[in-house]
């Protein structure tokens, strides 16, 4: 935790993190979690600094409802991984853990493994906040993780639906696990996910459950036919896999790494993540915005009574808005900024 | 068209609006189109002031490619509502119509039994502008067609995806249009799409093709079974229906009515339209803040150009975001301004 405050980064820290320091690594995510304006501060600058060094990992989101066997994949898999050379970290976004009393990955005791492995690096998510906020925060921490030389990032992201829309505006590639229950049953799974993700694995399939999770893959990947691909060169696999027998687990990376080769060699890769910049950007100077107009006193005096006229039917949203800007931003000219009065 | 300009609305414009006066509706839709700031201010007050007369209409979006028979199916469908009664108007989301030369509804004769009938009232796509504009200005001409005394709205959108979801903000239920090919062929429907819809009809179930019509149904039933519906308590029925020979058509809007008495005995419509309110006046506040920030001055001269080093990777997205808003709004204190500065 740095402790000397400062609004440039602590001294030394960005080439200490170059240098692949994992206790430096640590400190500077830790800095970029922090609310204290002069940690964002000192986290902002040390970012600048950091960004050429950036942005050569694959960058990997593993998503599906509690008990779906994130961990369990993620263990295995990063330990083969790790095992033949690859530099391995371990994010997560999981804006619930303030809610849930406990953050995932809180305890690395479900990934002993990878936790002892000394190529590996594994941080729990950071302490709750918006969704906003801390996707914002493990993206740069992501950053951080490849500046310190990590050549593969997974974020493990919590099956909320919401969460899972956020990691795909991180990542190069959205692995979706489900579980095979009986019959027709939706699995938890929410609106919207199964169309996010680059590869669908139904997991567990193991023992008297092999059958029925291999079942579950057929009727999935029947069913992914008739949905729309992101990318029209780019059809989802859907497979069943084992993180006990190791079953699919070959095949599955193969798909992750034939989906990069895929990508890097049409433009596909670069262009989703220059996307997924500018977006960021939006998305911040909108959040800046929204924390902006709360915070500021002509706007916070106002904010809660136009929305719940807004609510109640009472004002038209159009008119509140202009309402809202004109007092954060001044008035237009009067021609216009008639407009933004309501009528009474 | 309204030739006075003055920042109130045309004078007795109200008035003949809430009297049923459809050549009133029309001038008042044209108010709400209209782009000039006068125009704009003028019916911003029109709306205000018959705001507590609308929202008492049934809110349907039809949806589907081009071919697969919105139109058709809204000219049988509006012909019989009318008949019944009901007074039906016809609404289109199009943000294409200036690239395409030609509005969807451009030309009434695709519906000359409806346009010629006394209780119908269809109206052209507005002029081209942003998929925002578009869906914000339809969204004001449905509260109009509503204080006419309009009791069914029927929004015809284009089938390219963010038009779909535009409309899905607007409306109380999306209806999904889908025609029949061969095989597993996705015909053309959008990323998306499916899950928004609140019902799903495959069209053109006649003649030789109505058995293709009926297995494409059933195909996308099973398909749909493995989606999350958007609400626990509504399955979106899936349909086989014509337009010729009127196959489905009473089905498909008993569903229609099944879902309002449901949705209007639960609550979730009221929750609906007020989250969908709400939400349309954070959309017009940040509309109107990327308008401004574009207009400003001091943020104008370096938009293009942060945007750019962002674009490229060579600044973090929020640095960016937070100098953008430093210069829109003004620093920050000391202490946390200094986190919009990029370092360099």
């Amino acid at each position: 935790m740095p402790s000397d405050g400062g609004s440039r980064e602590p001294e030394g820290l960005a080439e200490a993190v170059l240098s692949g320091d994992r206790a430096a690594l640590g400190r500077a995510i830790t800095l970029v979690e922090s609310t204290r304006p002069d940690h964002q501060a000192a986290a902002q600058a040390l970012l600048a600094e950091l960004l050429p060094a950036t942005g050569a990992s694959q960058r990997v989101a593993i998503t599906g409802v509690p008990g779906a066997g994130k961990s369990s994949l993620i263990e295995i898999l990063g330990l083969r991984l790790a095992e033949a050379g690859h530099r391995v970290a371990v994010l997560a976004i999981d804006p619930s853990s303030a809610l849930s009393g406990g953050s995932i990955l809180g305890d690395k005791t479900r990934m002993q493994g990878l936790a002892a492995h000394p190529r590996a690096f594994i941080r729990p998510s950071p302490s709750a906040g918006t969704l906003g906020g801390v996707a914002r925060r493990t993206r740069e921490a992501m950053l951080l993780c490849e500046a310190a030389g990590h050549d593969l990032i997974f974020v493990e992201t919590v099956g909320v639906g919401q969460s899972e829309a956020a990691a795909a505006e991180i990542v190069d590639f959205v692995l979706l696990l489900l579980v095979a229950g009986a019959g027709d049953e939706l699995q938890g799974i929410k609106r919207g996910v199964l169309e996010l993700a680059e590869l669908v694995a139904v997991t567990k399939a193991d023992g008297d459950n092999r059958e029925r999770a291999r079942q579950a893959a057929r009727r999935y990947r029947s069913a992914l036919r008739l949905l729309p691909p992101r990318d029209p060169a780019w059809r989802p696999p859907v497979m069943a896999i084992s993180a006990e027998t190791g079953e699919g687990l070959d095949e599955l990376w193969d798909a992750v790494e034939r989906h990069r080769a895929l990508t890097e060699a049409s433009g596909a890769r670069a262009a989703r993540r220059e996307a997924q910049r500018v977006g960021w950007m939006w998305r911040a100077l909108e959040d800046g915005l929204r924390q902006r107009l709360r915070a500021h006193p002509a706007v916070a005096a106002r904010l809660s009574a136009l929305e719940a006229e807004v609510r109640a039917g009472r004002l038209p949203p159009t008119a509140a808005a202009e309402a809202l800007l004109d007092a954060a931003l001044g008035a237009q000219p009067p021609s216009s900024s008639e407009a933004a009065k309501p009528s009474g």
